[in-house]
C-alpha cells in the first residue's frame, strides 16, 4: 500500500477483465491492479471477485465505485441504463449499490438511432466522462474496441452515440472465415501498406458494389489473384473494417452537426494507432484521451453523487 | 443403371461436396450420385475420390466434365479463369484435361469492380450458363450462398458479376459471436415477422448509422431492450445481412442498366425462399431457376465444345 491515503476505489469491470484504481484525494491515481475476473469469467459470485480483485485495499474505509458490464444483467445487479442526452448528474443519480452497499455501481447509457432501433453502452460512458471535461462545449469521442463507440458530447452531456462491430467482425472473420485461412502466419508484422489499402477501398464510394459484404471477398479475391500477398490479408481485412466504421462514423458525425470535428481517440495504445491512421486517411484529425479515462470518470461521478468530498 | 444410353456424365464439384448427374442423349437428367468429397474434404487424390463418386459409371464410355472448386489451386489441377465478358463459347474452349484426360473441367471466370478489385467464381458459370437459354436477350441472375453472386447476363455472355460474403457472414456471427449466443435455440421455426423486419432495416437508408457494422449490433440491443425476442434474433440477422445484400445488389444492378429486372434466382429451394421475400420486400420481381441448372450448364458447354454431339 502507498503512503497517501486512499480516497475513493475505482473499477472499471468489464466482460473479460476487471480493473481497480486506488485513487488519492485529489482523484490522482496512486496504484492499479488487474484480473481475469470479467463479468463472463466470474459467473455468479461477484463478491468473492471483489475480494480477489482488491486484495489488502479491501479494508480501507473508503467508498468504492465501478463501471461496465459489471452493472448488466449477466454483472453483479442490473442497474438500469440512463437515457440520452445525459449529463453528469444523471449517472450521479443512477448509482445503484450491490446488497450489503459493498460498491456503487455507474448506470449504462441507452440511445436511440433515427427509426428508434436502441443502442448501449456501459463502460464507456464513464471513459467518455473521464476524458471530457465538464467544461469542454463540444467533443467527438471514438472508442475502438470489440463492439466501437462514437460518441458526442456537448454542453457537459452524452448527447448521442452510436456502436460498430468492427472488432468481433474481424475476430471471428479472422478466426473462423476463408479470409483468416488465407491471412494465417499473417499479423506478426503490422502490414502498414495494406491497411491503408483497406481503408483507402472502404473509404471510397464508388458507384457500385459499394457495400462491406462485397468489399470483404475483395480480401480473398485480391489474394488469389497476386495483388496482395497472403499474409498481408488480415491488416487488409482490419483496414476494410476500420475504415468502413471510418467512413460510417463520419457520415454520422457529419448527420449530428460535427462534420470537421477533431477525434478525441480513446482505448489501447495499438489499437488507437490504426483508428487514426484510419482517421487521417478520411481526413479528420485526432487526438488522444487521457490515461486511465475510466479512473478520471469514477472520480467524477463519485464527487457529483458526494461520495467523496 | 438405367435403360436409357447416357451420353455425358457431368460433375458439379464444389468444397463441400460432389454430386454427379448421368444425362442422355437430349442432355435430360437421368439419375443423380452425390458424395461429400468436396475439394476441401478430399485433399489431393482426387482420382480415387472421381471413381468413388461415380461407381459403375466410371465403366461407361462417355465424356465427363465437371465445374467448380475442382478447377481451383485446391482441386484436381487449377483452371485459369476465364474474363468477362464471357460468352458460352469461351468456357466451351477454356477447358482443361486432367492427366490421361479422364474428366475436362470449366474454367472459373473473373472481373473486375471499377476500381479494378478482382472477383472471381466457380461452379456458379455453369449454373448460369444452365439457367439462362443462349438466346435470352437479357437476365439477372443470383445465386444465394456462402459467397453470393449476382451476375448480369446479355447478349449470351455472363457480362459482369459481384459477390457477396452474405452466407458466410451470417455462419460465423451465428456460431462464434454475441449475437448468436443472444440467439441460441433459435431457428427450429422459421420467424417470418423478424426476418422482414431485419430486411426493412437493411433496406432502409436513414441520414446517419446507415451499415452493417452499426445494425448488426441492433440484433442485440432489440433483444436486450425486450424489442425482438431473443429465440427471433438469429432470423433477424438473417434478415439484415439478405437485405443489405440486395439493397448492394440492386444498387449495383441499376449501375449495370438492369434496373427493375426480375430477378432469375438459383439454388437452394429454402434460401431461395428467403431471397424471394427479401428481393419482394425491394420491390424487385423473382423467377426460379430451373432444376439441375448445374447439369443444364455442363451440357450446354460440353455440346459448345464438341464432346457430345
Amino acid at each position: 500500500m502507498k503512503g497517501v491515503a486512499a480516497a475513493l476505489i475505482g473499477i472499471d469491470w468489464g466482460t473479460t477483465s476487471a480493473r481497480a484504481y486506488r485513487l488519492d484525494g485529489e482523484g490522482s491515481v496512486q496504484d492499479t491492479r488487474e484480473a481475469p475476473l470479467g463479468v463472463q469469467q466470474v459467473r455468479g459470485d461477484f463478491a468473492q471477485a471483489f475480494a480477489t480483485l482488491l486484495g489488502d485495499w479491501l479494508h480501507e474505509p473508503v467508498p468504492r465505485i465501478a463501471c461496465g458490464m459489471i452493472g448488466s444483467r449477466q454483472g453483479w445487479l442490473e442497474v438500469p441504463y440512463i437515457e440520452c442526452p445525459a449529463p453528469l448528474d444523471a449517472f450521479a443519480r443512477g448509482l445503484v449499490r450491490t446488497p450489503g452497499g459493498a460498491l456503487a455501481i455507474v448506470p449504462g447509457l441507452a440511445g436511440r438511432d433515427d427509426d428508434g432501433t436502441p443502442d448501449v453502452m456501459r463502460g464507456e460512458e464513464t471513459q467518455i466522462i473521464g476524458a471530457v471535461g465538464p467544461d469542454a462545449p463540444w467533443s467527438l469521442a471514438v472508442l475502438p474496441g470489440t463492439h466501437s463507440k462514437w460518441a458526442i458530447v456537448r454542453s457537459g452531456a452524452i448527447q448521442t452515440f452510436a456502436t460498430y462491430m468492427t472488432g468481433e467482425v474481424y475476430a471471428v472473420l479472422r478466426e473462423h472465415s476463408i479470409l483468416g485461412r488465407m491471412a494465417e502466419g499473417s499479423g506478426r508484422v503490422f502490414a502498414d501498406a495494406a491497411f491503408r489499402r483497406g481503408v483507402q477501398r472502404a473509404l471510397t464510394k464508388t458507384s457500385s458494389a459499394d457495400t462491406l459484404l462485397h468489399r470483404l471477398f475483395g480480401a480473398r479475391t485480391l489474394a488469389l489473384r497476386a495483388d496482395l500477398a497472403a499474409e498481408d490479408t488480415g491488416d487488409y481485412l482490419s483496414g476494410l473494417l476500420i475504415g468502413s466504421e471510418v467512413a460510417a462514423g463520419r457520415d454520422w458525425a457529419t448527420w449530428h452537426g460535427a462534420r470537421d470535428a477533431t477525434v478525441l481517440l480513446l482505448g489501447s495504445r495499438a489499437l488507437c494507432a490504426r483508428y487514426a491512421a484510419a482517421l487521417h486517411e478520411a481526413g479528420i484529425a485526432t487526438v488522444s484521451g487521457p490515461e486511465h479515462a475510466a479512473a478520471r470518470g469514477l472520480w467524477r461521478i463519485a464527487k457529483a453523487a458526494q461520495l467523496v468530498p
